[in-house]
């Protein structure tokens, strides 16, 4: 297999986007990516387009076509991949995979949701489609629900409180306040947190992620042609993907995402690094519990201590170990399938020193962990500067 | 890249499976593509599951872990492809380039739909999700809708009848009556095609692919590797895939399919060969007018033909170019998401000869042609016995 680099990112503006429609936002992040490596649309040879339900939230399969025909890029081949929330890390890895093959040279993959076209309530139980239907969702889970099960278990054996969990949200608002992209620039407290609305406890109102819509894209080259492209190219070091039991009550623990465990173990070993050589990571903090059993899962501290270890400053901007400088899902959005390759853009832009008011100092090595549903699936990928 | 071969198939029945679950049905045609390849599910290294619609069908979204799961190969890395119909051919090209890659040796190339599950209402509306929702399907299409613009403007050009039309459904029914897994085993006459009631004229009812449930596996190797499973290993020898303007008003002609010539000369190439070095083919026959385009389409007649060339029997199972051997997706049945590996474990079969009554004489290579929508995706495969 090849090596690959990024030559590219694009996002666009997170958030309520009642004035474009999926196709339009599409095209506007890849516009940006095009831009950003200066490569014509024409010279690309495949794309991958991450994206959750398109056909739940405005009633389209297919999407790859679509999004193909309205860029001007047929007959290129395209492909939409989705493990729900995963979707867009799933987008990218596969892109990689075309290239590293030797199959195709530049790849874009791309990640999108259009969620505010329906009405919250059918968002919400659009969401509840990446849990098992079946065995959790029709015996009366709620999404937020299922994560509230494994905060409850969480604090019950580690000691965890809703004040860490809180501190999550302060976080990553004080970094999407830093990031022109994000849904809200808009500081909140403990207090705050604490404060707002019962979803399901003990995870509030301000301990999940929002509905947005949003779409972002990287661009993919060999690594020995991305510098003709780029004085920066990032390289992709390493790439896991595992699954887990879909339903809760199949798993052995509900306090860490196993897939999470094994995709890290397999990105890991392929780039050849461990936890301490992570130097930032955007991590999946659809709810707050979930940034804290991610940063546990993935090694950066012990099982259990996540809480604390947020608490105590240990993942904000000027930490040894800087944890969603974008914002994450919780302050930059989460438009679900969009995310996996929102968090590649966030880090190869930290990377190439790119990031502005949120640029952290030390940036060598950088970590994206993207998880399906409850954590059916987790995907992460690891990238490097190539210098 | 490494040439990759097909060590073992599975097929479920297809039909309206009332008394079987989505995860079930994916399961039963897993165990016996493994039971034919004589592997270990442990031995699996990732799996790759086409679907066009679970989360319009069942309410289920994410179901690459959830099939993961059910057939106990947690923590497998599980992806979920989607082009509407063409999900199965897309599933398989990716499971390809995975063992292609080098980054995989033993792959599940899966497909499934449940569709009978909801109303056939609802399953028409979920189909039609397929096409441009904003520029065709709001303003009045309905999926046989455009297939029929299509056909109209095939007779005006090429003089094909309603006759020629029919002659499809007669043949692939009569190749269905041979095929045990086949949705009908009925056979119909042209006169019982012509007096069908109409759908989207001159699209009449026995035009159309029914409503179906099914799965279908196959399961890929190194090919050096396949004989350790398998004295008939089957070569994949050229992937094709591409795309076209997914609305038929942005296409330059109506009477053919862009993504299908596009994504056949690829195959073609890959595999160093030509339209007459294929022995057999299974092409996408969601209506009769489409079998009619496809083979023109793929070189086996000149274009404007293909409705004489059918209605010459020159398609037949003791044709020199017998098409959709298996009874086709009109007779056969058409579980969107699963069409496409069904097709693969046809040709598969013929080229092992094992397939019974419905065996033909020379099958040396086989194609497969899986098109998504109206025909805004095509992914083709071509197969060689290794022999």
């Amino acid at each position: 297999m090849r090596d690959v680099a990024v030559i590219g990112v694009g996002l666009t503006k997170f958030g309520e986007l009642w004035d474009v429609s999926f196709r339009e936002l599409m095209l506007e992040a890849g516009v940006r990516a095009l831009e950003d490596a200066g490569i014509d649309g024409r010279q690309l040879d495949a794309m991958y387009t991450g994206n959750m339900s398109a056909g739940q939230f405005i009633n389209q399969e297919h999407v790859s076509s679509l999004v193909a025909d309205h860029a001007g890029l047929v007959p290129i081949p395209a492909t939409r991949v989705e493990a729900a929330c995963a979707s867009g890390g799933l987008a990218l890895r596969h892109a990689i995979i075309a290239v590293a093959s030797g199959l195709h040279d530049f790849v874009v993959a791309s990640g999108i949701e259009k969620m505010t076209d329906i009405m919250t309530a059918g968002a919400t139980g659009a969401l509840a489609t990446a849990a098992d239907q079946e065995w959790e969702v029709y015996q009366g889970a709620t999404f937020p629900g299922l994560y509230a099960l494994m905060a409850r278990r969480h604090m019950y054996e580690f000691g965890t409180t809703e004040e860490h969990l809180a501190n999550v949200a302060v976080k990553n608002h004080e970094n999407a306040f830093l990031n022109p992209c994000a849904q809200y620039h808009l500081k909140v407290s403990v207090e705050d947190v604490m404060n707002s609305s019962p979803v399901s406890l003990p995870l509030k109102l301000l301990d999940c992620s929002p509905i947005t819509d949003g779409a972002a894209c990287v661009i993919l080259a060999p690594a020995e042609k991305a510098r003709m492209f780029t004085d920066t190219p990032i390289l992709v070091a390493g790439t896991g993907q595992a699954s887990d039991h879909i339903s809760l009550h199949s798993r052995t623990s509900l306090t860490g995402l196993n897939a999470t465990v094994e995709a890290a173990k397999v990105a890991y070993k392929m780039a050849k690094v461990g936890p301490k050589d992570i130097d930032l990571a955007e991590v999946h903090d659809c709810f707050t519990i979930a940034e804290i059993m991610a940063i546990e899962d993935l090694g950066f501290c012990k099982k259990g201590d996540g809480g604390k270890m947020t608490a105590e400053g240990q993942t904000t901007l000027n930490s040894a170990k800087p944890i969603n400088t974008s914002g994450g899902l919780k302050g930059k959005g989460h438009p679900v399938g969009a995310t996996g390759i929102a968090q590649a853009v966030e880090i190869v832009s930290q990377l190439r020193g790119e990031t502005g008011k949120r640029q952290i100092n030390k940036a060598d090595v950088g970590m994206t962990h993207n998880v399906g549903g409850s954590g059916g699936t987790a995907v992460i990928h690891i990238f490097r500067r190539a210098d």
